[in-house]
């Protein structure tokens, strides 16, 4: 039995809910809530694709984009969509839309989502708690006898992991042959998106126009623990973190460990361990929640007795505030300069990619968090340091999104946790929200 | 034409000996020289096997212990050894010998040689010069028709560059059984013993007794450039160092760079990055030639965007003096606590391996001073950085080295250069020296 179960059970989950004071007392959109126990199940139904032999919920799932098991658990939402009484569809970028029609002529669609595929040995909870909320949210409404006053597009990405493959190219914002032509975890993605029923050859028949939609709102677990450390339910996204990517390279010279001086040495290792100190020095230099990592480091020769004569690393600083991460790469080329001169070594660092931050709608902002209180949860306003769908969204329409607690964080992981009742109050702050937006005219 | 070309012909050797004032007026042991174009001709003969395809003298050699080039390099010395008028024989650790008898009965023999094995893609002279030296000499001998009061040893270790493993098995300071199932260059030394003729079956029979030999001389180049900047002649090597291996592994935790504050990361590589830097600090405080390198580094999982979890890395410690790198080491360790206390880090430094340092005789020192004095040379007393046959020797015998300078101090590298002239000299203080310590009482 894995964590996840020890840690809440679905009837410990419903006295959950009751304690919490949510009342069904009257009838109207206020009240209307996802089945939780319904939730729960295309949850556990769905982690069954790319699940390791003989594991139970708890081992996680590889279900990495255009896998077996991908189009296993593509084929389950397919089907859950069909059962929800609508048609799904298959754009050329291998995203799977289910529409819900309006009352209102000529409004433009609202759209919920997330992604099914997950990174290998990665979680239950990632992106699937998003995509099984928005289909829960159809199901919900059918239940309810609730026609929206926009159409409803659910929607559920191809290929996240991969960098926001589905939504990028239906936003336009990834050049599709350069994009198409990658091959991860041993697949080409021109080859995937064939086997998922997509169209590498018409990429352009994915591309959403702009204002095409009213709105996109997503669902997702936090992968940090601030909302588990400050006990809040329901975190308010205030936008995804712009991404700078660097190559750094170093040159020294290699020579013998045992015949060279110190004072002769022009040792790219030691140029690279002081720059990497830089690095850390350079971004908790100023207040605020950017953060900067070397992940990546390859020493040449990489020998025990030769000085390294040349270290190539990886570089990559994010936050919310592009031009803070800029002054700070600034400061970490001039700091390059003078670790440079004092190692007599070359430093160069190229920049590589560059994500532009991805802000939230501030009117949905305050749609989110109305919709928490009015369910009596708590709110935090936090950046998301991980990239998303919705961040593609926000080149084409307003975005929005909500995070639950990771319960220590972990995520990419098949320790990967979410309680059954947290993905319960997410979903239902989606669909209050959602209902919410419905009002309003964006 | 390569630099070596370039740098010193044939013709403007012979002159320039003539200019340092090298007389042969008299006639006596202290006249005698080796014949340098003959041993310059052998150089380049013996460059021919292991040469890259379709490159000149400068193309370098890589004659790595018993691949087809170092079989035909050692047939080449082999014939060398033969024209001679000497017996080669083949011990069981693949060391080829060559024997020319003295003439006051019971004294043990001297020895002088060095290796023909080359690192892949080395040069052309770190050890050839040695090895070619000691043949040149058993050549010069015959010319003068001089008998030495000592019996000659002319040894040609095997695979010098594997560790001094055929040294070290003649000196039985290496464990057989573990040293012989070591897979280098994609061969087991085991299969590559056979194959140059030794007997790993009987590895013991290549062991010699201690004091079975007078003395052991090498000349070497120096692989470094101490004797170019001094613009000294002659180096006499005090000692060969002490070598300490470590293994440095450190583990924090893996997580995902965009959703780890800083404060809460425990980053593998900023601890690795700061544990480099303290290897700088504690090698370079205190006065003197000790050298401490991290030449291996990798990370884990080393991707762009994780906080790395692990690092593994090597550390390696060089002195004339144990005691004080054994103290720099302990100094390492603190340093390396302070680290993972701030980095959230576990540090483990593990010892692997312990050369002792090799002390050269003071004596020989004096003979090669002696020497070089009468050649009107000059001489610079330096440690040897590098690890070299003659500290297995010490093991059995009064040891003792000279080095010749090395163009830029490049070694290990087709770049490696000693002048012809220098080549000459070097070889000239060797038979000028084994002249003398054939005289001495040891």
């Amino acid at each position: 039995m894995g964590d996840w179960n020890r840690r809440a059970t679905l009837s410990a989950f419903g006295a959950s809910l009751a304690a919490a004071g949510v009342a069904r007392a009257q009838s109207g959109p206020g009240d209307m809530r996802i089945n939780a126990a319904r939730l729960k199940a295309t949850l556990i139904g769905l982690s069954a694709f790319g699940r390791p032999e003989g594991g139970d919920f708890s081992a996680g799932v590889s279900r990495y984009a255009y896998s077996e098991a991908d189009l296993a658990g593509r084929a389950y939402a397919i089907g859950l969509i069909r059962a929800a009484g609508a048609t799904p569809r298959i754009d050329a970028a291998g995203n799977i839309w289910a529409r819900r029609e309006g009352r209102v002529p000529d409004l433009k669609p609202l759209a919920v989502g997330s992604h099914i595929d997950s990174v290998p040995h990665g979680g239950n909870f990632d992106g699937a708690l998003g995509s099984m909320a928005a289909i829960e949210i159809l199901r919900t409404l059918n239940a309810e006898n609730v026609t929206l006053r926009h159409p409803l597009e659910v929607v559920l990405w191809s290929n996240e992991e991969g960098g926001t493959i589905g939504s990028g190219l239906a936003a336009g914002i990834l050049p599709p042959q350069a994009t198409l032509d990658v091959v991860m975890n041993g697949i080409r993605r021109r080859e995937g998106l064939k086997r998922i029923g997509g169209d590498p050859d018409h990429i352009a028949d994915a591309r959403l126009a702009k204002g095409s939609l009213a709105a996109y709102l997503e669902l997702h677990i936090e992968q940090s623990d601030l909302l588990e450390k400050a006990a809040v339910d329901i975190g308010v996204v205030d936008g995804i973190v712009a991404i700078d990517e660097y190559d750094i390279d170093i040159v020294g010279v290699a020579n013998h460990a045992g015949t060279t001086p110190m004072a002769d040495r022009r040792n790219a290792l030691l140029a690279a361990a002081r720059l990497i100190e830089a690095v850390q020095e350079e971004v908790t230099r100023l207040p605020g929640q950017q953060v900067g990592t070397v992940g990546q480091i390859e020493a040449s020769p990489n020998v025990r007795n030769i000085v390294p004569g040349r270290v190539r690393m990886s570089l990559e600083l994010r936050d919310l505030d592009a031009a803070k991460i800029a002054e700070i790469a600034t400061r970490i080329r001039k700091r390059a300069e003078a670790i440079a001169a004092s190692t007599g070594t070359e430093i160069a660092i190229s920049a590589t990619d560059r994500d532009p931050p991805a802000l939230t709608d501030p009117r949905l902002q305050k749609v989110f968090e109305a919709s928490a209180a009015a369910l009596g949860l708590s709110t935090l306003h936090l950046p998301s340091g991980a990239g998303h769908d919705a961040a593609s969204m926000s080149a084409i329409c307003p975005m929005a999104m909500i995070f639950v607690p990771s319960v220590g964080g972990v995520s990419h992981s098949p320790r990967e946790l979410t309680t059954w009742e947290d993905c319960a109050r997410g979903a239902d702050v989606l669909l209050q929200s959602l209902l919410r937006a419905d009002r309003m005219a964006i």
